[in-house]
């Protein structure tokens, strides 16, 4: 019986070969946000037990592109960078459990194997994508700069398709950098069991949030957005009614775990 | 409290976005196997509880190749093939459980994200890669054919860095694709707990294998073999001590779950 | 003065860094064609000078999926299939010129840079792009067999962007592999001058075929073919009226050079 | 004879489907480059006729790292990132050209399409590679600020084997940004013939620079420097001797075409 080590598989001796090294994670990075309002059953449809809709504007959705650079606490990563940066474009609504709100990611993108990781263990959806959005620059004309009519452009495809495309412009230094994602996050974690019909290995809901956070000024603006149909994905079934607003944030957050918020496998015991 | 469906993660009302479907699944393929013998300490330290080491042959590790093209029952896939081509490189050695071999697979990397999730439910220990192998082909000057004297290359890199490249050479036909990849697979499936210090919301030992199996016949052969370094990767910790043998085999397989071994929760609470 | 070698850039004192070795090349896989009528006048308007449009059945097109793998005469390539391997969807429509027909490339995609190198030197008009086709395997459920009734899919991305879809269900042995991609290739090889507003550095138009050519039997099927919109590409203006047929075929060819038909700079003149 | 259009293939009657629109092309981006110095021999064997080493420091070499978003006049690109945005190394010498000196590109390689496009035109030499440096961020702790201390690594592959990897740390802001990259650039335009043994399509000296620049303050460091083998590239024989400096600096460049300095039709004329 050896003791093998890591935060994840593949577990070894050293631990060193784990996709994914223990938290605290450190993130630095753009995101590029367009909140907007779907029909509020859509959003409901995506809200398993023992989650509930959010009492208060139940079809607002956020759609974030981040440009990440993310590293654990040694900041090995940083120096080869290949395992540091990543793209990601999630989808966010709200939900309510307990009587609270919470922001919940229901579909995920990103371009690396260490951030499917991550998610697994956070409870995001991640599935492979590729991502893009404009990069602010200080210099030259082949980019914008963070201000008033800035204008940047991101994109998602997977499997091939184009799923999403938005135009943001920059108009004005904003309060705030959007509601939608801003609670406390609540995720499913779930894998079914191995046997055929069993009951699921993993069930449960937890929550999480940031450890840490630190940021530039958040600049409001204008967005167009497109949602595109994909026979493997629904985000084009989130259609937008109407854009709520559009924003640009330079932010750097610390991740750090979660709790647990409910045990899918005592509940059905609970309710049997 | 809405019913939301899906094999996997993302969960929808249709079911339709579920990164991976229900099984059976289906593969055809080529497979390309080096196995070869390493210290059977580097094998031994990669087996956790309640694993111990096989009894004949412990240092014995194979090196697989395959060039899968793979769907779900429905076949959808097959006529969208950037969702059914992958291409995977796995190290597998073996170990014995309650007194059984197995073989088990210590090291994998895929290049789609469909197969990470098959193996986050199969207890593959999956890691993105570029993985090529030399395809057989009946025509032209630029592909070997089936048969002796034919030449295949195989390689594997991951965050752009090369860990792995064979050359075989198919010498005469075999009675079998090689014995360490013989058994039924015995993977662990573990998540962490969300909660720092936790015990694991997941930590369980089972088994699988194929439910179904054809194959064109075996050709054995010739191997050179090279592993090399990675900060982030253990693969050349098992080093080549000496080749054993190499196989190309053309197979169809179907996979449709299995059975859990071992319960790591209640191990615990047993040893308590 | 040193004397540099390489068939082509980066030139050394070796010649082993050039991205392309000399001709001749060798070419084994697989061809998946659809041949489909669109209006000849949108065929026409990619036939610059000296060409003409094909005197019979002007508005036939082909569209042409292949998965290659492809070495040079050392062969060396492929034990390293990384750089032997690669695929490629391309779009051939015919022309005329003194009186000749030829099929001429006006579109392709490939996936590998060395590719796009060879068809800089032999005028295809290559870009990168993600392609995909259904391959054929004898055993197993996840892929047809090379027969009636075997389904394969095709598509075509660039840019993120999907530009094309095909599925096409073989019906029965065929007596050719099409007709449209049966001639001599005419194409152009063009470098505008370094200096603004200068006449091209290189503009001529160049004959060249198959130097050697070994193939199985052709299959004739039937076929769906979409082509879709894109802001960086036109391949959708060639919009299907009628779809001819399609085809599957698996080649082994030879390239070695071609023939100089026309040179644009001694046209300029003769014309002056 | 239809009127095409395009600054390069595919032509078509609109000119939109080109690979590249026509200059003049917009930058902005990262630069960061480290210098040394080699066997000035080695340098000299890169310099084809009618090139001579530099009078001065032969064996300085910078390579350096880009990370860039680029663009038009249009701009459009801007707004649909996949196509503005590429990552690229290159490695650059000094040479003299009738008195002159001139630095030269030897080996360069990129992730984009239209990134080697252009190079086609401008006379670099262009493979695909996957290229990554880190990026600073004024938020968190997952990037290096631009000031002393901040820390860069860089890396850079291509056929899934690493080629270079340099890890520079920012000293002190710099007067310069190195001097090897800081003459014109005299570059090769070379295509084979067609036909084999025929003379040269194109073979040419061409001379170019930036028409537009801006930048920020240039940041001075120090630097390690790995580079590795490959069976086909030489990047490696270009041997570090000597660091002489490592460089950050962030800038805004047009390119806008060049001048022709020498023809090879022409020489081979003159010398005959």
């Amino acid at each position: 019986m050896a003791p093998v080590h890591g935060f994840l598989y593949p577990k070894t001796a050293t631990g060193r070969s784990s996709l994914i090294p223990s938290p605290p994670w450190h993130y630095s990075g753009d995101l590029l946000t367009v909140e907007y309002r779907t029909d509020p059953a859509r959003v409901a449809e995506l809200l398993p037990a023992p989650l509930e809709p959010a009492a208060e504007d139940p079809g607002a959705v956020a759609i974030i592109w981040a440009d990440w650079q993310s590293c654990s606490e040694s900041a090995e990563e940083l120096l080869d960078p290949v395992r540091a940066q990543y793209k990601e474009c999630f989808v966010v609504v709200r939900c309510s459990f307990e009587g609270r709100t919470y922001s919940r990611c229901v579909y995920i993108w990103v371009d690396k194997d260490f951030a499917i990781a991550r998610g697994l263990h956070q409870g995001y959806p991640k599935k492979l994508g590729s991502i893009h959005q404009t990069r602010p620059h200080p210099y030259g004309q082949a980019a914008p700069r963070i201000g008033a009519g800035g204008r940047f452009g991101a994109t998602l495809a997977a499997a091939d398709r184009r799923l999403a495309e938005a135009v943001v412009t920059l108009r004005e230094p904003s309060e705030t950098n959007g509601f939608v994602n801003g609670h406390p996050m609540a995720h499913h974690r779930f894998l079914p069991s191995i046997e055929p019909d069993g009951s699921p290995a993993l069930h449960e809901l937890i929550e999480s949030g940031a450890a840490g956070f630190e940021a530039g000024p958040a600049w409001a603006g204008d967005a167009e957005l497109r949602l595109l149909e994909s026979p493997a994905e629904e985000l084009a079934r989130l259609e937008v009614t109407e854009v709520i607003g559009a924003y640009f944030r330079q932010v750097g957050v610390v991740w750090n775990g979660g709790t647990r918020l409910w045990d899918g496998a005592a509940a059905r015991v609970d309710s049997a």
